[in-house]
């Protein structure tokens, strides 16, 4: 079971930072087990590790399977919740230099997050000459990123492969029924995939948005629902030993005294889009109404030598969380002369000097003013990422209802897409457009 | 020329902006200019891109050519400013998959900034069996990451190659005469390349612990130092108009009323370690005294679908900071059929189509409160790369001397370091490691 330590922060807190908060928590466990609350229609994601459809399960495997036969690449189409989950647990359980390192599994790059013509190009390039296949990962199939990354790569399967071919190649995981991607899978006839109505984006590394591209890379999803179900079972037992209300209310808490800026922080460079995931889980889910701890990551210990002196001494509204694995895969001994600078580490290996530069930051960042919080994994695998994140998901549910918001929603990013589909000329945005013309901007 | 544009700040500035802060900045720009204000022995970068050592030059595209004939990969070792700013430039002006991409030139690592023995073990691994070099990167030598790093990676290098072999493929750049790495290095008779003693390592990049990395990789070093020369031209003219100026007063006025965030964004997604390199150079050089602006990054557009919430409608303590390359390099043209979905982006570049979620994006954070600043660059190229660089960093200079700071020292990065030694038994280090005992953390 996961550790959550509070120690670092309690001379940050008032008293009364758990208990005062009890009942509020109570509610906020209630409304999240029951759906009951804010935005309840999109909490499929609370049960879901425990309640696992196998058949679906043993389909999504046999799909990966397919996909690792015929790929040399597979690319996954995908943006904000339908991207950041996968590729955080595939760089997390495997490597960020996964596709260098891959033997018996297709690369994986992920497209359709970016309009970049050099990004796109170069990768359509790479895949030409390539087996590739392809999985477009969205709920609507409207978002337009990817629907333009998929219009490229499905034209190159097509050249490639030929219409027939092609379909074999495309695996679609969107919404059960609604939907333009729906519908252009039915007719095509490609394998497809639900993304439960019920679970949004950046709830959904658990459903097949996650869980496929990581099967096709080898990773052990079984282990990950796995880990996911136990800490399901482990956080729905209320009450203040419940880790999750102890992270939820420490957050709020520290934000309630000032501290705005949350930095998620690793000693692992694996981790570092789990810190993006993370990003967005708790950064759109309480990022509105004008309020909300700003989140950011950092690497570590590479990033005391560049945000370390901020962290240090710069403005003190800053706490820190940093996730810690209690063992490292691999050995590293380092054999060091008598006499040699290092002579100090003589014996030692690696993980024991990174255990220490863990501990004298904390040290070091709590005597400078920043409250930290310790939240410990067995150790970097499945069944820990499955703890890790469905740990992440229940405490930022709970953390948002103690802030009062919605943590299911994200009114604010229509606003953008607005704007660029006036300036692009889409049916239906001509008022906007209008709007736009007459300020000169169009 | 770089283009600076604040309007779209202006409606959240007071006035005087910019007028009520020009006798500061010019003070300022004259200290930058003479190296006579705080930390003015650390300014040796304000004049290097006009004044580079053309032997120097030589000796070192001599040494990238050595590497890359004897390499398949460059290992580079070193942390922070020994780091962000060859792997910044490096991914922007390839890209992130630079190591699967690159054909005649070698692959690219950077070790020595962690201290994770999975993360050294997997690269200890890779490089095994495949002919490399290393170059390490570090002012004295003594900092822990890079010297455990570079422990290991001798110790390979003299498995495979042997002693003298072995000092054929190290290539060090260091402190000209001082550090344990410096004798190390002249007693092994390496090849050793100079970061000058008045230049830190935020603002190295345009040194040798940039320039032999990226000139190894293929890129053209000679056409960035053009860049930034025209850059230094630019920027030493005092006066209103003088774009360091703009961007250094706006900052520093949006922090005087409240925003307290910064956020780097460019719709370019080889540009991400640029960004990391800008966080160290801003967040290092103005976190201090318990105070400064906060440096964040985005990725666009993909990150409009994770952090696009937050910035549109959380806590109102933001402004962007937006990096536009006005040019793509490639041109990915959208064949769409009538009646497709994408049908509005018919016969349209995404380039287009980029730009116009660009201009939509800027619309929507300022209507939602978010100040936006935006810098225009011609395209991603050396050239262009050179620009930015200088422009950070005399913009970084005359920002840190605006807020009252001595924008070159980083005091806190020792607090760490110091624990750390002591948890680990350094010589030098009891006092603390009984401080530590006594309070029951040794």
């Amino acid at each position: 079971m996961l550790r959550f330590d509070v120690t670092h922060a309690l001379p940050f807190l008032p008293q009364d930072w758990l208990t005062g908060r009890l009942d509020a928590l109570g509610r906020a466990q209630d409304q999240l087990l029951k759906g009951s609350g804010a935005g309840g229609e999109f909490t499929g994601w609370v049960g879901l590790p425990a309640a696992v459809d196998q058949a679906q399960q043993a389909a999504l495997e046999r799909a990966a399977r397919t996909i690792r036969d015929q790929s040399r690449v597979l690319v996954v189409i995908g943006i904000g919740g339908s991207y950041l989950g996968a590729r955080a647990m595939l760089e997390l359980l495997t490597s960020p230099n996964y596709n260098l390192l891959c033997r018996d599994t297709p690369q994986v790059f992920f497209a359709g997050n970016t309009l970049s013509p050099d990004a796109v190009t170069e990768l359509l390039d790479y895949v030409a000459e390539k087996d590739f296949s392809v999985n477009v990962v969205s709920k609507s199939g409207g978002t337009t990123e990817p629907a333009a990354a998929f219009l490229l790569f499905r034209q190159l399967l097509e050249k490639k492969y030929g219409r027939e071919g092609a379909r074999q190649r495309i695996f679609v995981t969107t919404d059960p029924r609604a939907g333009s991607l729906r519908a252009w899978a039915e007719e095509a006839g490609c394998a497809t995939f639900a993304i439960p109505p019920d679970i949004g984006g950046r709830y959904s590394v658990l459903t097949p948005a996650g869980l496929l591209p990581l099967a096709a890379a080898g990773v052990d999803v079984a282990e990950m629902l796995s880990g996911a179900a136990q800490a399901q079972k482990n956080l729905s037992r209320p009450g203040p030993d419940n880790p999750a209300w102890q992270y939820a209310a420490a957050r709020q808490a520290l934000y309630a005294g000032g501290k705005g800026i949350e930095l998620l922080g690793c000693y692992e460079p694996h981790f570092r889009f789990f810190g993006e995931w993370w990003k967005q889980l708790f950064g759109e889910s309480e990022g509105k109404q004008g309020q909300g701890i700003f989140p950011a990551c950092v690497e570590l210990t590479a990033d005391l030598h560049s945000m370390g002196q901020y962290i240090q001494e710069g403005s003190r509204n800053l706490f820190e969380t940093v996730v810690r694995f209690a063992r490292s895969r691999t050995a590293c001994p380092l054999t060091v002369q008598a006499g040699d600078e290092l002579a100090f580490l003589r014996g030692q290996d690696l993980h024991h000097v990174n255990e220490q530069a863990r501990r004298g930051t904390l040290l070091a960042h709590v005597a400078g003013g920043v409250p930290n919080l310790l939240l410990t994994a067995g150790e970097r695998s499945a069944y820990w990422a499955g703890q890790l994140v469905y740990f992440f998901q229940f405490a930022c549910g709970l953390s948002g209802y103690l802030s009062g918001v919605n943590p299911f929603d994200q009114p604010g990013v229509e606003a953008y897409k607005a704007n660029m589909f006036a300036l692009l000329g889409k049916p239906g945005h001509e008022a906007r457009r209008q709007s736009l013309a007459e300020a000169g901007l169009v």
